[in-house]
Parts: C-alpha cells; structure tokens; sequence
C-alpha cells in the first residue's frame, strides 16, 4: 500500500510524525506538508505565486517535501509532481484539536482529504480533541485501522472519512461510531485592541454554541469518548431546497427566448 | 430591507460597484469587503493575526468598509461588528470568473455568502462566467431580482443561493434554470521553472474537465446561455455512504467498554 501524508499543522509538527511512524508499519509512506502552520485557511489553494518544494530532514533524516503552500497545495503537489504513481490513500493529520460540525468548514486538515477525494483518491482527515495532546499514539493507531479498513471495503469516490479521536487514555474510549456532521458552531465576537499608535485592530473570538445531542453527531460522539468517522464529500448541492424550489418556478424572472 | 455586500475580488473591483449600484435601488446598502483580491482562498478565515478595518472612499465618497482579510472575515465582521443591525440579505460579488462544479469549493465568493448562510443569513453569490468582463449590469440586474425573490419567498435557514450569470448580451440569455452542483472539475498540472538562482519553482495550472452535460447542472446551464441559480449548504456529510457504510460495522474495530 502506498499512502501520501499530509496536515496543517506543518511538517514539524508532533502529529504528523506519529501518524507517519504508525503508517510505515503497513505502507509506503511520502510525506508533502505545509512548510508552516495553516489552520483554519479553508480549501484555500496557491494561484497568485509560485510554490517552492523543500526536502525536509528530522533528526538528521530524509523525512518529507515540505511546500510553502497551504494544505490542498500539498496533497496535489505530492500527487501531480512528486510521487510517480499515485497514492492508494491520502490522510491528513494528526491535526491538533478536532474538526467536527462547523470546523470542517474552515479545516486545513479536511481541505486536504477532501483534495484528495477530488482527485479520486480515498482520503481520511484525523484529528485528536486538543491543541495540548502529548500522545497521539492511539489517534496513529486509529488512522492505521481505519486506512486498512478502507483498502479491503471499497470507499465511494468522491467521499472521504473525516475522524475525530478524543483526547484520554485508550483505556477510557468508549468505542467508535459512524456520524454524521453537527450543527454546533461559533458565536463570533472580535476583540477590540488599540496598536501603539493609536489605531484599532480586532481579533477574533467566540464561543462553540453546542446544539448537538444525538450521538449519531461527529460532535456528541467525541463529547461521550467516542471516535466519530464522517463520510463528507464536496457536492455541496442542498438537494432538499433544490426540491422545494421547484414551486418557486425561477423561471419566470427572466422571459428569455426558450421560456 | 437592508443588505451586506461583499466579494473576493476586493473592494476597488467593477463588479462589487455595479452590484452596489443596482442594490441601492432596493436596499440599504453596506459593503465590507476585502482589501486586496481574495480569489481562491476558499473558505479561510483569520485567526493567527488581528485585522484592520479601513474606511474606503470611492470617486471621494464614502463606498464601504475594506478589511484585510478574507472573505469569511468580512462578513463575521460585517454581521459581527459593523452592522448595528443584522443584514436581512448578505450578496457576494458579482465575481469576475464563473464559479461551478468544483470551483464551487475554491471559491472565496461562495465562501463568503457561505458564511452569512452559517450565520443563518439568507444569501447570494454571484458571479459572471468570464475574466474580463465589461458590462455587469445585466448580473447586477439579476442579483437584485433575486434578492427581492428571497426576501419574498423563505429559503431555508443554512441554504444559500449560488448564482452565475453567462457574459453575453442579455437578449442572447436563454433563461433562468434552478441547477444543481456540476462534477466538472480540473486535471491539475504543476509547471516548473528555475528562478535566475537556479532554484525551481512551480505554478498551477490546468485544464477543466468538462463532464457535465445535464442542463440540471450548473456548468452545463451556463454553457447553454442559461443564467444557473444553484442552493448549497455547508452539511457535507455523505449520506449515501453514510447509510452504505452502517454495513461495514465499524464498531467493531474498537473493543471500547460500551461494545
């Protein structure tokens, strides 16, 4: 099996190194990861500059192509240029705090699954739930099971699994559920600070409004120790409106020649 | 009715000042938008540095609010913290460049009508199928119809409407088509070059993948001369698979304590 790695937290970072370390144990693993930190810039992708490849080492060893772009940069760098076959699965992580009901619109860490998935390949984004873990040994250990479980079954293309892995000891998960995407999400605020000068700058916070209750919900699963795994996808279409707004006969506005 | 426009070309762009222009017809109008182009950055948003709100003049008067940052932040921060009021409508565009099939997901435009939807803000994207566009009255035309379309009718809290306009003579348009997200999408190609130090760099490039043919598809719509009215959601679980996947127990991976 060969598997590309990516994140957003950076090439340096201690989630992707454990998350490598556990995949070599079952495939051949190429790691093309952000060159520094991109949380929260979305399915952003490079076209106003040019993006640089630089062979990274840790501890002195040829770890992986770090690209000074964002996370859906990499996973298409390292598919388009850098591996001569492509991968048999993409996975992003370990990201460093969770990506469940609105976050996954702002991920890095999923924009890079979801690359993958764009570009037919079965991809999973995993992440722990805290910005302080210390092991990711049992999130490692999740990604390595769920990637040898969709290589035997056959994962829809288009679809990728976006899993959420709590932050306790292995002892204390509960189990694992199959979830869907919940509805929590944040209430903004920005924070007004003045500069030096005078002059106001924002900064912005908010607090998670948790609406989820149903453990069927990515986000109510990791609140009971549960590992969630979402199947997403990037058809964005909301077929449920696309019904009902059929009676609204849009039609009608514009009485162009074939109306 | 009091409407929130904002773009991903940037505040001085042509088409954030047509949509303006057309809009001030029916509404109150406040822009925020960002400072500098913001074409593909998906659905980013700015965490790591503060941001600053300019007050930005046009032809010497007062136009709008310019924010330097993404498209998501100037909405949060239209809705958040310069708005007395919450819009009754957010409007992003018109952008210059179609946004379909899976630019859908790089969009900036869409990211931003995107985040009024979250914010459980009716809204709009729109956009104009070419780069170069001249004359933006005709979308601007159609963003107002269909603003006073939703402010009639309800579209369901979370759903936004996605808007592309052919660039073509309005008595060439075919006519209006309620559509659903297209597949098509891009065969990505790195190009490498050597800076004048030997160095490699690399551009993206590409072709689109033409794949849509349905007229029910926004690509294949506006390639028929059809203005495409798409609804999305930011719900991206997989349903389908969801249900397809209950069959692969994957409770059974973990021996957790409830299992």
């Amino acid at each position: 099996m060969r598997i590309l790695v990516s994140n957003d937290d950076g090439i340096e970072s201690a989630g992707i190194l454990a998350l490598v370390e556990a995949l070599k144990e079952i495939a051949e693993v190429t790691v093309v990861a952000p060159l520094k930190e991109q949380s929260a810039v979305g399915h952003a992708i490079t076209m106003q500059v040019p993006l640089r490849v630089i062979k990274y080492k840790k501890n002195g060893d040829f770890f992986g192509y770090a690209v000074d772009g964002t996370p859906a940069d990499c996973v298409k760098m390292g598919i388009k240029n850098i591996m001569k076959i492509p991968p048999d699965i993409v996975i992003s992580g370990i990201n460093h705090g969770s990506n469940t009901a609105i976050n996954i619109i702002y991920s890095g860490t999923v924009s890079a699954a979801r690359e993958a998935a764009i570009m037919d390949i079965p991809s999973i984004a995993i992440s722990v739930t805290s910005h302080t873990v210390t092991d990711f040994r049992f999130a490692a250990k999740v990604a390595k099971m769920i990637a040898q479980e969709i290589a035997g079954k056959k994962l829809p293309v288009g679809t990728l699994l976006n899993v959420n892995v709590p932050d306790i000891p292995e002892n204390e998960i509960s189990g694992i559920l199959l979830t869907r995407q919940g509805k929590s999400k944040w209430d903004d605020m920005y924070e007004q600070r003045q500069d030096p000068y005078g002059k106001d700058y924002y900064w912005l916070t908010g607090n998670l409004v948790e609406v989820d209750t149903e453990m069927e919900t990515d986000h109510a699963a990791i609140k009971k120790n549960y590992v969630s795994v979402t199947p997403i996808h990037f058809d964005l279409t909301d077929y449920k409106t696309f019904d009902m707004m059929k009676s609204w006969k849009i039609e009608r506005l514009l009485n162009g020649k074939d109306n």
